[in-house]
């Protein structure tokens, strides 16, 4: 299977190659910059000498689709809404790991992203793909989740898709490394001013609790809110979240990971800590599982979470070759068995 | 003021030399420690070197009750409470930073601590310093706050005085730095192990949690548990607590800014962010102040608060020269107009 | 190929694991510890469950023999060479990681590491595995090289061999992250005394120096001293090595670049750095790359180098296995072709 | 006495009001920044809330004078010499900490900044403010050392000026944290591409080099060059220095300790460490102190030093304080008795 990647200069897209690399039945054809093309994408990123040597091109999306099976984009939102059209058109294959196809109902893209949505008929042709929860298997136009997304809804799945939880009690506290932020240059990612740091950046107002919400609702059809906060720890890679959630019924922590394990059975990515245990960020760094650990509090009837993934592995990247695996057939693990990255 | 310090090689006693040698009104007279006498101080920390060259010393409660006219100790749990009697029987004055005297309902130490406690009578006589709220600025036996209760109460009190909040409703989740797990030795202080990490290691569990419950008795009686986690994130000094409660009432962000402002009007030390600003951990390290940033979210109900400290300033060693002065007589601020250690 | 694994549960052992679960044609079927045995390698690590779950066995050369093709010793020095005569009597094929099998003189191990050295003929049936440098491909017992020695063999063997430098003028400066310290607990690896810090650890003292001494020796028999000192960084993986030594003949960097690519050529994981560009440490950790930078100051008739490695890749495990491929008639980059993880 | 700063927002200027709140005999009476006037200093910077509260002005060289007995300039290289002739002119104290009055020999401020340099005639009556090696301690205008160049000076001050080691075979191996960089944003600074990183920035090139060459010149007139490295390392503040340099004549490591004892007698900044012990970055953070461990090898006839300043204190605020105390016939120490934020 040849493949090509929009946008791989940046994280997501350099984790693309990283994983892709691995991958026995997929060759990189092509790789697209809209900055620096003509050059050797191993000369601007000196990891990927003897590695990859292609050269980076300008934007085409006709010889694309000549030369592959399959287009990435692992653009900053609101480019791919841009791009798109020819492949849908021709009904070429596409996984976007942006955010411009996750948002079907209408403003919401507008009131979260600040910017115009692709027009919300094209968005709906777009699966949304939580690789653990897809519904069609055959779609071949995948809207890959958001990091933050993806780990706050594999940790409510279990828990919504059983009701066992009251929906007006959701609190998720969730904390990212820095290469969430992106390579854009910012205060905010100047290592003197995070090192040694922690800092709330969004608190009730990240671009992926509508996303959260709308998967949520497929689920629980009558949630309305989520209490949502997102701060940056001074780590390069990962997501760490906590949530916080009041049972609907009696129960208890042994049966809470009878439910987790039974729904998540046969899924070789997520990972149900035994009793008494709480995944650490570091045990899925550079791969593609998602770690959960659960615990039931009897006195304050609190159900509470810790869920960890790589936030370039599952949470883009990694999540993404799961979705062309599943498309193209392959068994769901082909090319995503690193080890994480321990020590 | 001649003082002496027991305990003085673990983390807070260093952290108190640092503080008094910038007193004007304090000089330190002795220094103690089980381990390691004989030795000068600055032989052991060569930060030191230059600077204080006091020997260490063994213990002895009349030798210090002769040269000095406070005794701290900064020993871990267990220890003070075998030492003080002397001093109390002397009517001499102690400030302990450890967790011996602040627990006074009967065996609540022993399920928390996992240790005989002292005699209630002897705990009972210790005023808890949670220096804000003094309660009796004339006694000469404080109990020092515990650092993670130091954040937390200073985050509720206003909101507890006040009646703000559904009182089932408190969730605190905390994160610490590293020199809160103090010098010893183990896998979790392990820099390989904790740096680009992040771990819960105390869920529903800390030592801290009857600590907070019983002052927060105080203000509400009726409180019955909160939920409450800590984690462990790759800094080395500080605590980042956000905590999230349901108002009782209707409320607005600007309301509850009023609130916290009127309540801490005159403390020096409490530091009330402006409306959509949350303090970042690094804005306090190195000092005694306690930042807290606080805002309501109308579609949740829920009102959620950023409280930063660090750890072994606010959290320990700073408030305890905070209620050496309030002993005193002196200003509070006295020798605590360290500026942040920014960047 | 099937193989196994003594000292499994070091730093070493694990990236072993790792390496080798990518390696299309070995089979790890048993793994021992002196320590754990009886409980699963993933209750311990859970970065891998789901990944591998073989039992910790205890160490029986029999039973390795039986089941498996090849022994690797990932222990601590004085270990292997108390276990390894059984296999040899076998003549079954050994590769060590420990430096047990490394100095082949008399009364260096010993003065060195402060041990018995293990008997000197023994020694000198094992392949020193520089694997770009090895004599005898044949060879079936081999004794992995050091961390810091692969990288400053590495970086003199061209310089050296082509007689471009002046002997007694070598000065090697090494910088180690806390891996290499093994996962030991001492002050040392505390993150709290370590994050944030910068310390001298072994200044003239490590014990690599003899083995590279040695090694140095077989390509300029008259060299008698380097100067060498390691330093700790706050990073988890890699070792960042400066060396500047006198050049013995007029040169230019353009030159000397030609010298490396020449020496190294064909050899897939040493990658020489383009004119006025040096390696960051961060490129090559994850993998088994040696980076190398290389520059000549006219001034100072000095020649600058920048070499990087990761200490448990190429310094390590990644080393171990391109020995086995070696050894074994495969390609030398089989099971190795993981990309950097970057960032 | 009253002082002003321009240049107040980057981090010397932050770290000059650090000390000198802390300063019993200095007011700072006003702040100035050319791109952020009319604001609170303490709205841009929240840890100096109820600190200070002044307001960025423009800089406006007439009311400094009217209001302030001295000036800081803390600006980037190449805006003080723009700005400092009024102040010269009218005999008005000056204490400069950019690098425009530290180079007296034409040419070379333009080859190594880029940049036009101040008349050379201006630039000689700046006296250069090494604090421990001052000439003329009533010089009213001062140009402040660099970083690196003060920590490299202090380190071979007593060996060039006993004459002990050999001029043409010094080796400076620098490390800088992050802070060292300034508050500029780039990809070198990027928390993503710094953490768990360390790459060589300026080999060759700094332009420190000719501020070290003048200064060593003045000990030692026959030197030529030296070779000079400079590194990053993932901390935030510090310099950790590693030098090199042959012995000129038969020396022990005792009596270099006594070589440097006695240089720096009477000095309490410059710490020189016992016989086998060498500084650690840490146990000078936050100071303005300068630690120097030395050591002879007889074998290679090498002296190793190591030496650690924190490049903000004395690397540069902190060695302002300690001019102007000169300067003002204050004791030297006085607000500077800061102990080091250890750990």
């Amino acid at each position: 299977m040849k493949v090509s990647i929009v946008g791989v200069t940046g994280y997501s897209g350099l984790e693309l190659i990283r994983y892709l690399r691995q991958h026995p039945k997929v060759e990189i054809v092509s790789i697209h910059s809209h900055s620096m093309h003509k050059k050797s994408i191993s000369d601007i990123n000196p990891h990927l000498k003897n590695i990859i040597s292609l050269p980076l091109e300008e934007f085409n999306a006709e010889k694309i689709m000549e030369g592959s099976d399959l287009v990435f984009f692992a653009t900053p939102s609101g480019i791919s809404k841009e791009l798109v059209q020819p492949f849908v058109t021709a009904e070429f294959p596409i996984i976007d790991l942006s955010g411009d196809f996750r948002l079907t109902s209408g403003g919401t893209y507008e009131r979260w992203y600040g910017k115009t949505s692709a027009p919300l008929d094209l968005v709906k042709k777009f699966e949304y793909g939580l690789a653990e929860c897809r519904k069609n298997p055959k779609a071949i136009w995948i809207a890959n989740p958001g990091c933050y997304a993806t780990a706050t809804e594999l940790t409510f799945a279990p828990l919504l898709e059983n009701k066992l939880i009251q929906l007006d009690s959701m609190i998720i506290d969730g904390k990212s490394g820095l290469s969430g932020a992106g390579k854009g240059l910012s205060q905010t990612t100047h290592f003197t001013e995070t090192n040694e740091n922690m800092s709330v950046y969004k608190l009730n107002q990240h671009q992926h609790i509508p996303e959260i919400i709308q998967q949520f609702k497929v689920w629980a059809p009558e949630i309305e809110a989520i209490q949502f906060s997102t701060s940056l720890i001074p780590v390069t890679r990962g997501i760490f979240l906590t949530s916080y959630v009041k049972a609907s019924q009696s129960i208890s922590t042994e049966q809470l990971i009878d439910v987790f394990k039974k729904y998540y059975q046969g899924k070789k990515f997520i990972r149900i800590q035994p009793e008494n245990q709480f995944p650490e960020l570091k045990q899925v760094v550079g791969s593609n599982y998602c770690d959960i650990g659960v615990t039931y509090n009897q006195t304050t009837n609190i159900i509470s979470l810790v869920t960890v993934i790589d936030n370039l592995g599952k949470g883009a990247a990694g999540q993404a070759v799961q979705n062309l695996n599943i498309m193209a057939g392959f068994p769901e693990e082909l090319g995503l068995n690193a080890v994480p990255l321990y020590p």
